[in-house]
């Protein structure tokens, strides 16, 4: 069977280490910085030359934590409250024939830091450590088409929890506030909207879960109509 | 070094045998209906199922037509007029390190034929024989960046030449438009666009052009202001 092979021309580094918690789409999570750390063989400053009189870029991606996972030809959408399936072709699943991904993302910054070149994105929806297969400029007048009908996902969705934190959640938040700044509002974005599999969604659960954001560890459950994060606390190696 | 190994899940069947001619971007030349035929292993109905309630989907496809010739850093985009150049990576170049194409076009119709799964899509800019990697619908909250700014190419490109038959190629015509019922507009559009390299556009030329379209050849060449389609005949195999 015909093969194509490709090799990553870098790698993203984010702030969501598993692919739970990751936002189901770009654009959800405005405190997610995140890097695409271009390999050295394609790290010259020619490559990059120019990107940035674009405002937003394609990101093309692997898959990388579900692609042994493999795929079915019907999938659950989270959109459809994940008991309705539709065509995995109909669906931005990353369970799919090829583990491709593909998201759009507004591009703050190229710089060169330890040889490398370096694009800085708001937004992103991807985990750590994803192999990036290519990096295209955003042409409004070709990708930009307003009268689309999106299907079961015409909406944005919504924050859809509160999110309340215990007093010593905040102590924590205070002890991580220098390496990380934005936590708060990273935790906010994240949690509010509710990263549990669809058929919990909405619901109270006794639950305690655990989301990993850049080394750390949240811990929280939700309550009747909001989450409350009751700790943060390093990642250990065995989570 | 690292290698994703992708199989195609189908192929495109174009109107463009050759890079030459095919559009640069999707959504330029309307009468170009193109079909995206899936391999029997991915042809199953469950795959596509909810696929039509989408008006318009992301074909991710590979360019093989210039996938031998490899990258360079630097590209001279024809939007530049082919003497100014830019990164790789702000270019939608088919030459590039992994040479993904991305297409959004509109969704024609989903149909099963000889047991295989076949998307009609108007206005492709895809080359006959491409594989194609993946198929993913068109999600406007999530796509369609309306604020985004094109950097070198925010215009979209207009037609820059007329069109006009001898009356050679219009008898040719009539001869092939039980076949082809939108050869001429395909014509018009196409050649329209002024394939021609960058440095070439815009001025008269004595060079004869051939341009294939199906298994048709199409020549012409360039006067003051305008186009002038010569013959339309089949293309031979050596052509």
């Amino acid at each position: 069977m015909e093969e194509l092979v490709y090799r990553p021309i870098g790698h993203i580094r984010s702030c969501y280490p598993e692919k739970f918690g990751a936002p189901r789409q770009p654009g959800l999570v405005k405190h997610a910085i995140t890097e695409i750390v271009l390999s050295q063989a394609f790290s010259s400053e020619e490559a990059v030359s120019g990107l940035t009189a674009f405002s937003h870029i394609w990101v093309l991606f692997h898959f990388h934590k579900t692609a042994a996972a493999g795929w079915k030809p019907k999938v659950r959408p989270p959109r459809l409250g994940g008991n309705k399936s539709v065509g995995v072709f109909a669906s931005r699943s990353p369970f799919r024939p090829n583990p491709i991904g593909l998201s759009a993302v507004r591009l703050l910054s190229v710089q060169e830091r330890d040889g490398l070149q370096i694009l800085s994105v708001e937004g992103g929806d991807f985990v750590d450590g994803a192999p990036v297969l290519d990096i295209k400029p955003y042409i409004p007048y070709v990708d930009a088409i307003d009268a689309a009908e999106g299907g079961y996902a015409a909406e944005k969705p919504e924050p859809c929890l509160e999110v309340r934190f215990t007093e010593e959640a905040e102590q924590n938040l205070r002890q991580y506030s220098l390496q990380y700044p934005n936590l708060r509002e990273l935790i906010i974005e994240t949690i509010g909207l509710d990263p549990r599999p669809s058929y919990k969604k909405s619901q109270a659960d006794t639950k305690v879960y655990g989301l990993a954001l850049y080394d750390l560890n949240i811990s929280w459950r939700v309550h009747e109509n909001y989450a409350l994060i009751s700790a943060v606390a390093p990642l250990s190696v065995n989570e």
